[in-house]
């Protein structure tokens, strides 16, 4: 990429003379890194691994990150790498049929002011880093942050270099922990394991010039069946065919019946048979599929306190998110840019340097509620996915009714939501589910759905 | 009621000279004696009873059986002696939230082309018979049908007068057999028994008048919930109170698993904890109910062969259904006006009389495709009022976006119906389930309903 793009960068320098540390490179850390950087803070980022790196294939963004990309400046990057969709179209996979249609022509633009993109994880990453680095950004990797100590008047990071194998101590204002689902820095706020969800993920990429079946492809297709989903959509403007098969491990279950889950559940002798009771297409378009890796698919409860002295966890160190509402990279990106507007308005309030304490506090108060909410409705929203019997036959149904009479209202949480607004500030019950779906629980590893429908509509339909 | 009522019948003598027999005076039977004789046809009916008598409490009728009640002459009467609901509404009786209205208007009125009139059951059986009596139909009571022979020229009836304790037997063209669930004449066409629903009713009347709690009623309201549902609507131009409770009895699920059913499942010490997890005013609501007797909820499975020889079975005992659709006392309305208006339409077509060989295939060729997609369809009715955990959620949403989006699309296949218009007589795949119920299949006796959802919302609601 040519240097000249970096002059489109809207530099700022609301936060000059503030520093900035931030754990962790992924999506999440680059994200806070920009945001930083483009108010004038000095930011310095600490990657453990040796690259900047991002496992997975495609990412999905919806208008809620569009419009944080677009005003950091890298809105025309991304579209330059990803692909913008028509539509995301959700399939029976039993019976193949179409029973929703997002379309995201001019009316969804209008109504969420931003388009909908996918685009490859990595690509999304080089990106941010590029611009990160363009905005002014320190970004130092095989560097792992390793503990943090709040002072007097900032915060004391450990850090621990594995070329020279030395450890130090930077200081800073702010430590943001944007560390990952195996955060070293939430064990400080709570001591929590990660929830398996009894679901596997296969993912992978592959020529759409090779592949005369999926060529006309132009949107995002999700074929969403009992105890099984499946996705597709292109990539780098129409060049790669993103697949992902996700399905509910036997092996899972029947090991955590027993008393012991072994280590590869969700393995290939799986695949082959989980999508048996689905459409031929899909069966079909499972070959496709990396078969070398999978992904077991977990997330982490829902965390109110992110804020411990001046370190606060962001990303998925703060609300790992099962993958249903494709928002964990925005969620991430929606963080980096709370800190950064906050420490500027409240920069801007007191006429000098921000208060960081007042402003952890409020990106606590504003964001916590959100993720929790994304999260469980994610939760939600996968169990939706993957009903089977007569509760498949009604989603079916309001899929179809919200095809009809409008799906906006639906969404309008997710995707119209702006982290400038605070709407949770001082409103943290908005974090909680809708008031229909309150007293829900998390029922995905339950293995009553499983066996809850012996006259199972898919027996039928085979 | 006076005599001069019946100068308003419709009378013709289309069928003058046909000699109709029928088995069985409940709302079938009568509404197949007026429809017959409204005709000109001889009918002779015969109740086993020593009264005509119908059991139960109150009794919908939809716009497809109100405008049967107009072509007969006998709507005044019912309005006169009935109620005419503003509304239907349903609510979530864990939340009690009022998720779906549907309202019996003028646009309702002018789209089905009828009204929605509830009534007591004995009331519209002592209309129909006594305009039966006007139109001339013999109507004789204590005597039952006991057998039946095809002749060559019609049906020799063999009868028992349980006064006289005499047998003999009476000729006519053709025999209409309404003799309900329990018919002694299905066994000619199928040996088949009742299926049990594992589904209990509590019904009861009282004085609104004493009831301020109900005393503003102009609905049919319909309160759905895990297990169990709960009807209320007045009767008898807003005199009566009619309560209904229906809820899925462990003592019979219990009964079955253990191999030995035992007689009193559905009694009195279930129904008292029977909506412990609904709103109080439901728990409150049962007092009201009749404690002294209660209805184990059954239906047959959907026949196809309804005609042997002259014989034919209608109403219950070709099509008994569950009480879901309120549709029960119509279709054997519809069968009544089926059969006389094709046995004219062939007369006609013959220039004499029917050809009441080619009338009963015909009525069976339309009426049995119909009756049986509303047994179907109204055990599905059943199970999407009873769900319980996420499913529950997704159908209260479903019925909130009917409610803004428009329902009569769900009901147009119910309320729109006219038997005149033949629209299953060489089109019988209209009376399979809708092409998204298709696979769907009977899960109101397995236990799997019950214990489905261990993290169920009315148990986070209590």
């Amino acid at each position: 990429m040519s240097n000249t793009t970096s002059t489109t960068l809207p530099v700022t320098q609301d936060l000059a003379g503030q520093h900035v540390i931030i754990a962790g490179g992924g999506i999440g850390g680059a994200a806070g890194a920009l945001s930083l950087s483009l108010r004038g803070a000095r930011v310095s980022l600490y990657e453990r691994h040796r690259e900047f790196r991002e496992v997975g294939a495609g990412l999905q963004i919806g208008p809620h990150g569009w419009r944080m990309l677009d005003g950091w400046g890298v809105l025309q990057r991304i579209v330059d790498a990803g692909f913008l969709p028509e539509h995301m179209r959700f399939h029976d996979a039993v019976t193949g049929e179409n029973i929703l249609t997002l379309d995201f022509g001019e009316e969804f633009q209008e109504h969420f002011g931003g388009r909908y993109v996918v685009i490859h994880r990595s690509d999304l990453l080089d990106i941010l880093i590029e611009a990160a680095c363009e905005a002014g950004a320190e970004l130092h990797t095989g560097v792992a942050v390793e503990d943090a100590t709040t002072t007097d008047d900032g915060v004391d990071v450990a850090i621990f270099d594995r070329d020279s194998e030395e450890r130090s101590t930077v200081h800073g204002d702010v430590l943001l922990g944007f560390d990952g689902i195996h955060s070293v820095l939430r064990p400080r706020l709570v001591d929590d394991d990660v929830v398996p969800s009894a679901y596997v993920a296969y993912r992978g990429t592959s020529e759409l010039a090779e592949d005369p079946q999926m060529s006309d492809l132009k949107d995002v297709v999700g074929y969403i069946g009992p105890h099984c989903h499946f996705i597709q959509y292109p990539l780098r403007g129409g060049e790669l065919l993103n697949q992902v098969g996700v399905f509910q491990s036997d092996r899972y279950l029947d090991g955590r019946d027993a008393g012991e889950i072994p280590e590869d559940w969700g393995n290939n002798a799986e695949l082959a048979v989980a999508y048996d009771h689905c459409i031929d297409f899909i069966r079909k378009r499972t070959e496709k599929l990396w078969k070398d890796q999978w992904w077991q698919m977990s997330d982490r409860e829902p965390l109110m306190k992110w804020v411990d002295g001046r370190v606060i966890v962001l990303g998925d160190a703060a609300h790992p998110p099962l993958q249903y509402l494709a928002s964990g990279a925005v969620m991430a990106m929606e963080d980096a840019e709370c800190v950064a507007r906050f420490a500027v308005d409240d920069a801007a309030k007191k006429g000098g340097a921000p208060d960081w304490d007042a402003v952890l506090a409020e990106v606590e108060a504003e964001r916590a509620p959100r993720c929790a909410r994304i999260q469980t409705t994610g939760r939600f929203w996968g169990e939706l996915w993957h009903l089977s019997g007569t509760p498949r036959l009604i989603r079916d149904e309001l899929f179809r009714s919200a095809d009809r009479g409008g799906w906006f209202r639906y969404a309008d949480w997710l995707w119209g939501y702006d982290p400038s607004e605070r709407a949770y500030v001082g409103h943290p019950e908005k974090g909680k589910m809708p008031a229909e779906l309150e007293g829900w629980a998390y029922t995905l590893v339950q293995r009553s759905g499983h066996d809850a429908a012996p006259n199972t509509a898919e027996a039928a339909a085979d």
